[in-house]
């Protein structure tokens, strides 16, 4: 490593005669200081201590039993703690040690959880996420993943047998029937078809499900009924030996979540039990009949994968945890650290620096937006299971992939940003954000890649819109469409474009009008263009000619969604002072997300240029305002020392747990 | 890890049937098929191999034979190839053997490069950071830092005797002179003052030059002569142990780089002789008289730490190493992986996708456009160490510090972009995107951190600035400001800011125009809005104020220099169709810069509307063209198939090497 301090420091230094002179202006340096400290008076000013427990009650509230009890259960058992360093096969043993330790010792029921209580089950999963998020993405494979396919796929009789093993899915698969024997024949047709990344295949799986087509075979040729979910037996339950025509191999080393045995599978003419079909929307009688309560292939296959849509839940929620656990490290650290400051003044507080502000800022601030916006997924999911009624159940899906992109988009790179803001200190592996950023990395492409899940949720808005012109109602999340392709059609006003004053920038109307006004712009100008391309270059290549510009519709639907379930949890504080810390976080999240699109908004005149200069303006106040109480907001999150661990993100005392860690004596 | 393929498959599928109704249009899908391929025709062919020829050779040329020998050395010893999983402390002592094997076997000797061939040297360091990354920056620590602070701030009684050691600086510490013993008493005065990451210090560093505050004590009390650099013994020649009064501590697990061990250092009043001060720029005769050709404390801390610059250009042009690789990689994986595409169709490349396109195209072109800035800033710094000419040294100080900053910002993101454009296959530590991250993370904060070395060059330009209002000469490089300054301060003209067709977006005299005339305004606002802020904040107080804006101008104009140094290569190029390939190169470098900061330029009303609208569709137009011939382009980086390892990313076989890897026979 090179000099890094000592070379930081030549430059300020120089720096700091350059701006004696700075501008010509013959600046009175005695008086320097003075001015400094009244430029950043009241910057120790906190929060009364109520209205931060407000917050915790708000932010921990509905899952606080739950999360204590795993927190406390973990704390006292120091042999169940992840090291810093860790190879990849005693990893994968200490995640299963942990895993069966939560179920057996710690007395979490994850499956009854998920089945009674989703949002439970989803409060869990990011509390477990905080002991090693391999911790996590196990549970989730095993529970989410494999248990939720039989319990969701499957019928009474397979919830009764199966509750051990893996989830394996893939297209070209076959499943054959085979009258004589009352056998399904599972079949790898090729290479390509091999099922990577399949979650505790490598080690630990005993059963999997498997995606495959159905086909029935006749004289007079075969019928593909579609994908179907099948129980398959992968290793013997004698000996945990791989069970013959099963083939497994280990994906091995990962960039991150080493934890979890990944493996690819091939299946080669392996016989299962008709039985063993997962039969809720297709069922196959003794003398190969098929029945299905769904007409169609497709109306099928939408079906079963529809019913995996909690694991999306799951990692937008858990990717909010990751999130805020960073926020808090790289915030506490930049209040404790002390660097450079005016001539003869104490050193101040690296958050002091407007750079440093503008990185974690609005970070924190969209940590509290993600929370409430997942709170709400999780409400709406619950509900979904609860009533099945198809229009919750459009919304979930749009929600949730839509959610699940933007929000670990998002959290990948805010890791790194956090990484770079703490420096040197950053970089030690005992300081978590390495591990974070390597495990987390992965959010972003399983349970659906979020350019393709993007796409999906500009789809279900481009329906909405063809719709909305048919006249037909739309989903209650979307209403605001209705509205603001109102204020669209219309001219903007420009007295409204030139208004640059605080009052009327941090007015929720404006903010959220402005958000809506660039998503039903996107998508009145995307469907235009959709129109045109496709004369002549078909669906397909009109689709991949705007897909950057459909992917944009979907962030900008996005941000909207998130913004405005930030508007009603600050209209549901009923704390006056928690209400105003909501508020200014709200503003902040708003602001800064005008700002990073103000191409967009100027481009459509949407803003003037008097009013694009204010948005920036009143950002790097807002950040300013956010940082006097940054350590009570991150305090709220609720994360407790011992799992936060990180050594310069405590909320006492890091740099002597740092240098205790590090093996200095004093 | 959840069914991506699958729900990806299900998104696109469900996609499908909606793109057939999309827009209320009849398309006509049995013409579909066709019409895309028309859309498409042309994306397999290649340009010349004679001009990609031509192409290795200005991207690899003046230091290809070095290369060749590192390259061959390493391909021909698999026992010094680092496994995908290893250890800290099994990396560690692997690093080690690398080292030493490239100076006594391969024989390479970084040291009579660094000192005759700096332009030589760095492409070493590239090179090896081919094999590990930890290898490079060891290589540098042990070399650029240690041997070069001897080299540079030494004397010939220095060089004869040092060439074994580490590298240390610090500031609080301090060397007093003891004149009784003619010794220095090097001390560490309190647990703030520790050296932190100190490269070689943890295990192999024998020798420090440690950074300190020297010391002359007299009975009026002591004086502080400034920062000087001394040579302070840490382990024994003898057994390797640890010196008495050294206490060394081992920084532990870090993020990446786990090859290179770094050390935390405090002293215990170690005794020193006086012939171990490095004593270029300052010396102490016996009797304790001390004597410099500089005259004040400042202007000697800035010679001693103006000489580890190289460090930062090592930094800037090893960052464009690893672009290369991960670029490389992830383009090759994008044209061979197929995914979906028109119905009844054969699927399409994932790099036909725009999304896709819009990822890597752009980053194509900037590794390109790094590497001419990159090649410049080191033919000028073996200027400087030739010539030391004031101008040279000036103009390499910003340039370097300016570079570092922006390329090793721009490259850690796109890692990450990278990892996410191949998916689950790029989250396989075989296939580097973890490692290269991981272990290039870092080089945004050492050697000077990236928000403090854009200040310097804001700074340096503010300096620019105010000497050019008052007659001075500016430096080399900065000529352009004086043009555009005076585009600037003229009106910009209606007639340029509509022009929106494509001969004038490609022309390089818009695109320069465009980058100059930002930086000019950035400049001489922020000059306004210093003086302004400074009356009532003092000089501190108004730089942190206008940060984000200073950070803002810098890039702006490290990106000026960029292009400039791209137009340059281009113009250099004699190969009619290889400049052909730059060019476009240079048009999407341009372009996408331009879009990305399109808010400024519109707020300036420097482009109009539909001038705005016509670059982001030209940007559009110049990633597909990139695409057609973006295999030929990553070959000419020329890294070789053994260096680049990861499976995804062979020049062919990709999917066998993998599956092989994986563990199938077939």
């Amino acid at each position: 490593m090179g000099p890094s301090r000592a070379e930081d420091e030549a430059i300020l230094r120089r720096l700091r005669i350059f701006l004696s002179h700075v501008g010509g202006c013959n600046s009175d340096l005695t008086n320097e200081g003075q001015l400094f400290r009244e430029a950043t008076s009241g910057r120790d000013s906190q929060p009364g201590s109520l209205s931060i427990d407000v917050l915790t009650e708000i932010m921990t509230g509905s899952g606080r039993a739950d999360r204590e009890k795993i927190f406390r259960f973990f704390e006292g058992r120091p042999d169940l703690q992840t090291p810093v360093e860790i190879g990849k096969d005693a990893h994968r043993e200490l995640t299963y040690k942990q895993l069966i330790a939560l179920v057996r010792e710690c007395g979490v029921h994850p499956m009854q959880l998920l089945v009674n209580d989703p949002a439970r089950y989803f409060t869990v999963m990011e509390a477990v996420g905080f002991i090693d998020i391999s911790l996590g993405i196990k549970m989730g494979v095993q529970f989410s993943l494999w248990g939720g396919s039989v319990v969701n796929l499957g019928t009474e009789k397979h919830k009764e047998i199966f509750f051990d093993g893996s989830n394996v899915q893939g297209i070209e698969t076959t499943a054959t029937f085979d009258k004589e024997s009352d056998e399904f024949v599972v079949l790898t047709p090729n290479e390509g078809a091999t099922k990577w990344w399949i979650g505790n295949a490598a080690v630990h799986g005993k059963f999997a499900t498997v995606f495959a087509k159905l086909i029935i075979p006749s004289p007079s040729g075969d019928s593909d009924m579609g994908v179907h979910a099948f129980i398959v037996p992968i290793r013997s339950m004698a000996d945990h030996s791989v069970l013959p025509g099963v083939e497994i191999r280990d994906c091995g080393y990962k960039v991150g979540l080493n934890g979890v045995d990944n493996g690819a599978l091939r299946f080669h003419s392996v016989r299962i039990p008709r039985d063993n079909l997962l039969n809720r929307f297709g069922d196959l009688s003794r003398d190969g009949k098929y029945t299905s309560t769904l007409p169609t292939i497709n109306k099928r296959f939408a079906a079963t994968l529809g019913e995996l849509v909690g694991g999306r839940v799951g990692l937008a929620y858990g990717s909010v945890g990751i999130l805020k656990a960073s926020v808090t490290i790289a915030t506490r650290y930049s209040l404790l650290r002390r660097q450079f400051g005016p001539p003869d003044q104490p050193e101040i507080s690296i958050l002091d620096y407007q750079s440093q502000q503008q990185k974690l800022m609005p970070m924190l601030a969209s940590a509290y937006a993600f929370h409430f916006a997942t709170a709400y997924l999780m409400d709406r999911y619950s509900e979904m299971k609860k009533t099945h009624e198809d229009a919750v159940v459009a919304d979930v899906h749009a929600l949730s992939a839509g959610l699940k992109a933007y929000i670990t988009s998002y959290t990948a790179k805010a890791l790194s940003t956090c990484r770079e803001s703490c420096g040197g200190h950053g970089y030690a592996a005992v300081n978590r954000f390495g591990s974070l950023r390597n495990d987390h990395d992965i959010f972003q492409t399983f349970e659906g890649d979020n350019t393709v899940l993007l796409q999906q949720v500009a789809a279900d808005l481009l329906k909405q819109y063809r719709a909305k012109f048919k006249g037909a109602p739309l989903a209650v999340t979307w209403n605001y469409l209705r509205e603001s392709m109102g204020t669209y059609l219309s001219q903007t006003n420009p007295v409204v474009t030139h208004r640059d004053e605080k009052m009327h920038l941090r007015d929720p109307r404006f903010q959220l009008d402005a958000f809506q006004f660039r998503t039903a712009r996107l998508l009145h100008t995307v469907a235009l263009r959709l129109r045109k391309h496709s004369k002549r270059l078909g669906a397909f290549g009109a689709w991949n000619r705007c897909l950057n510009h459909l992917l944009t519709l979907a962030e900008s639907h996005i941000e909207s969604v998130i913004l405005a379930k930030f508007n009603e949890a600050v209209k549901r504080c009923q704390d006056p002072d928690a209400r105003k810390l909501l508020k200014l976080l709200r503003d902040l999240y708003a602001l800064d997300r005008i700002w990073h699109d103000v191409g967009t908004f100027r481009n459509q005149d949407y803003v003037a240029p008097n009013k694009a200069k204010a948005i920036h303006k009143q950002m790097e106040i807002l950040c300013a305002e956010v940082r006097q109480v940054a350590g009570p907001l991150v305090d709220a999150f609720g994360i407790p020392d011992s799992l936060l661990r990180a050594p310069i993100g405590l909320q006492s005392g890091q740099y002597s747990e740092y240098t205790h860690y590090v093996g200095f004596s004093d």
